[in-house]
């Protein structure tokens, strides 16, 4: 793997909104990644950087306020030169790590079905498929709800 | 004013995400509102409905896991049918209650700055505006940053 995790600050989301359109194929992924993430869920966000300081990946979590047993990841989003080369592993252990320190037994998150790479990914990291929820963030929005116990 | 204000609960998401894009007048606002909001804060979020159950008013917050002075309003709605009846006016205040007994003195949240009514509207609650911040939620998003001092 290459790059130096830290935690995201709010310094970091310029950086992270420029490019995350463009790592997405050029969909329009901004709203869903408002800058409150990058002010108020520090301790539990990341960003890596290559050996130039360039930004290759960054993971967005929080931990629950309602469970006091389970952590949230929002969003992760790895460079296209990067993929692959265990960045986005190693963030997601950062997270585990973080949350398990804070007395979480649980991680959620959601994925699209239709994106199977994420899918298979996920489950390869320990999460397991509860069910495909239809609707689930909007009309015509499904999501897979992956879960994973840390203990 | 009327309708009965409760903690939102997760069932209300399908609803709300129904709703919200009408009340905005077609802006397509649901990818700023994903479901995990109404999973994870849901001691800070809260729902109106009227006499028969019908929904007229939401707002999304939560307790700052950076800050914990500080607490955030991220989304409220106010059916175009009940704006103008206070509704609007008193789902902030239970929110200022509820963080206030979490031990927060300061809440903080970010508007548009073409959206007169809504910087009136806060200014009008006790926020005060500390900037207009360029790009401040990605490219052309700028925001007017308020924040509210409770003790």
């Amino acid at each position: 793997m290459s790059g130096q995790i830290r935690h995201a600050n709010p310094s970091d989301y310029g950086r992270v909104i420029q490019h995350v359109n463009a790592w997405w194929g050029g969909r329009d992924m901004a709203p869903m990644l408002p800058k409150l993430f990058f002010l108020h869920f520090e301790g539990t966000s990341f960003v890596a950087e290559d050996d130039e300081g360039k930004l290759v990946a960054f993971l967005i979590g929080f931990l629950s306020q309602t469970d006091p047993e389970e952590a949230y990841i929002h969003f992760v989003g790895v460079a296209p030169s990067h993929r692959g080369s265990g960045i986005g592993r190693e963030l997601y252990g950062r997270f585990f790590e973080v949350v398990a320190n804070e007395g979480r037994t649980r991680v959620r998150c959601v994925t699209s079905p239709v994106n199977e790479g994420s899918v298979a990914f996920h489950e390869s990291l320990g999460f397991v498929s509860e069910r495909v929820a239809e609707d689930y963030d909007g009309p015509g929005q499904d999501r897979v709800l992956f879960v994973k116990q840390l203990a």
